[in-house]
């Protein structure tokens, strides 16, 4: 079904771009693009940058080959001159960015790309699509973690989204804090720890709930979660531990009011002897309903569709935008958006006990501003030359990144309630 | 970076059902699972169905490979004797379904699976991922068509989702009658036309926005697309018709009060002779601004982000119920979610003068409700026995099935303030 090449993931006028800037010699002037959101998601206090690791891997994929060029050629969409250039594409540009599991603000320069017009230019959409996805989901991922305080997340949303957006999510999920998923694919891909319990339907395939649970834990043995919400949730906890003895692993409720349930479930639990019997709740979890069941006896949660949907904020509005030509600045002239021209790095400003003070957004072509003893430069190098960086840091550095970032964040930028980006962005 | 099996792109629990099925001899019990949606988005008349043909597509690929067979076994996801059973696994079942492009209302049974447990629960995931996204885009890009009126749509909202659910998105707004789309891989897998305009990028890489209209009408004609409001909007209608003449094709405005920019615009164009010059405008429009843009001189809408975001509603929310295990009637017994059991049939009942009344959702099973002259069924075969049927409706059947369909639907369906459900289901 998809190609081996990444090359056809783009818009069709990045290739007709680059046909008029073939055509006048344009193409080769030294361009620097930006990837920049100009503003978070309405009421969110920070943003977390991810597909970086993503974007790389999808680089080297980046290639137009016989198929591809074949397909262009037959659809007219560019000339013969065009179709040459593309044979020969590979990226030999520099790539710098914010690593995966970072905070960005409004007009953070999350990815910085110095190639010529040409070379540039048609890497727009795909790193857009990767990071646009990606940040939104990793945004509200880690809203979920701040809010779930230390219980275990499972992220089961697969269904809910696009099947590669599913593994994209799974990915993004765990760099915020996850703690297992669902997806196959992404536990093949990415390494993620996968982890189920157990469907409605298992239950409703027996002649009764006995006969199910006694078949899966036949099969899984006792530390599996047992699904006790089929017909009648305290018949069901009663009938899970008479078959699983009290060491059952987790038993889980997706449906009803879970807090009510959960205490119930668990003075039952306790009662049977069965104390350390976690329970598992799912069911339209978002990290409102994550926060609210922080004072209920809940172990872990199973969240789906807000994460893979972003909770309100499917993408993340980045946009990728031509910054220097030639060495000058260049911006759009416009009346309601904000345009910075010039290449741009950025550091991030901290007091003494190590709280988040502001972002420091400078052109990188100057002295950049004074420095202060708690000031931590943003951008790593992530390509040179079109090789990608070796020993980039990892899904899991970047999962502890976050972790670490999240705890300089001001107390205020936790809260789940809306607001302005937690710390300001300083154009230096 | 994708193996060209499906098979991970599902949960890891319905392999851990699959293996406690076998292990208790439940697995191959005769099921029947049932894809619906209990309700439409908030407000929504009617939904879409899409990524049937996705789907039959993607069944092709689910393999269990040596590839995944031995991660499977790596990770200790499920035991031997399941190790083997999926080693064999072919789906041997029949599919019936709403083809794509029908309209679905809640309780539709879009999609039917009759097969045993074990081969019909492994289905699920892959199934919802498909059907979920792709229906939730497909209802959005409908309400779109109908707010154009008639004008050209062209999709272009590749980058802000995922790079995959891209191609899928434009696959889903050329079913619900968009004219094209950016994205050139979904040109390459569905034929669908491909088109493109210029970005400001372009223009600011040239010295002047003369040098770049003049770059690009050399490369692609007079019949392109010149991005007019990099700077001065009327300055660059006014340089671009001097460039190209007045047989330019067309201009895009991206950014602005886009009514009075259109008008403008249009009387400058037509001051300037260039009466057949298009206006094409983009920035941020859903289905209200393209309404909203209804009395304005404008030829074609590029629609982005609200496109494949769902315009507020990301996913269908269907779910993957088994209904009918051994020929009986099986059901969830929840306090919150209506479930019927039983394997179910739908028709679409009709007035006389072609206007839709109801959606008649029948147990399949029974002699169903008694027909009346305007009855149509909706379910078709799909795949019978493991095969996917021949001839089933190409993607262009469905842009032409919707197309009809909305206009069976009645007139306060297509308008897009929300409400309920245009017709109602009757459980028959």
């Amino acid at each position: 079904m998809t190609s081996s090449s990444t090359a056809f993931l783009t818009d069709h006028y990045e290739l007709t771009m680059l046909a008029s800037a073939l055509r006048d010699g344009t193409a080769d002037r030294p361009c620097v693009f930006e990837l920049f959101a100009r503003r978070l998601p309405t009421g969110r206090r920070y943003g977390v940058v991810a597909g970086t690791g993503r974007f790389l891997d999808s680089l080297a994929g980046f290639r137009f080959g016989e198929e591809e060029l074949a397909k262009l050629e037959a659809s007219d969409v560019v000339d013969r001159a065009t179709l040459d250039w593309l044979a020969d594409y590979r990226f030999s540009g520099d790539i710098v960015g914010y690593p995966e599991g970072e905070l960005y603000f409004p007009g953070s320069p999350v990815m910085t790309v110095s190639a010529s017009f040409g070379e540039g230019v048609l890497l727009e959409t795909l790193a857009l699509s990767i990071l646009n996805h990606d940040s939104a989901v990793a945004s509200v991922a880690a809203r979920m973690s701040s809010a779930a305080n230390g219980r275990r997340l499972i992220e089961m949303g697969s269904r809910r989204t696009h099947e590669e957006a599913a593994v994209a999510s799974a990915r993004c999920a765990y760099l915020a804090g996850f703690t297992s998923t669902s997806n196959l694919e992404a536990g093949r891909r990415y390494g993620i720890p996968t982890a189920g319990t157990c469907a409605h339907a298992f239950t409703l395939l027996h002649d009764s709930e006995e006969d199910a649970f006694r078949a899966q834990i036949d099969a899984l043995g006792v530390q599996t979660t047992l699904l006790v919400d089929t017909y009648d949730i305290s018949r069901g906890i009663e009938t899970a531990i008479r078959v699983a003895g009290p060491k059952l692993g987790a038993i889980r409720i997706d449906s009803g009011d879970l807090g009510v349930l959960a205490r119930q479930a668990r003075e039952q639990l306790d009662a049977l002897g069965a104390r350390e019997t976690k329970i598992v709740v799912s069911g339209d979890l978002d990290e409102y309903a994550i926060a609210a069941l922080r004072a209920e006896p809940v172990d872990a949660y199973g969240v789906g569709t807000s994460l893979v949907t972003g909770s309100g904020a499917p993408t993340a509005g980045m946009v990728y935008k031509l910054v220097e030509v030639d060495g000058r600045p260049v911006a759009k002239r416009s009346s309601h958006k904000e345009s910075r021209g010039g290449r741009k790095a950025a550091l991030r400003r901290y007091k003494a006990t190590g709280t988040a003070l502001e972002e420091v957004v400078y052109r990188a072509d100057g002295p950049g501003p004074e420095r202060h003893d708690h000031d931590r430069e943003l951008q790593i190098p992530l390509v040179r030359a079109g090789q990608v960086v070796p020993g980039l840091p990892t899904l899991d550095d970047g999962r502890q990144r976050l972790r670490q970032a999240l705890v300089s964040v001001p107390w205020e930028g936790l809260a789940l309630s809306g607001g302005e980006p937690v710390i300001p962005t300083v154009f230096a």
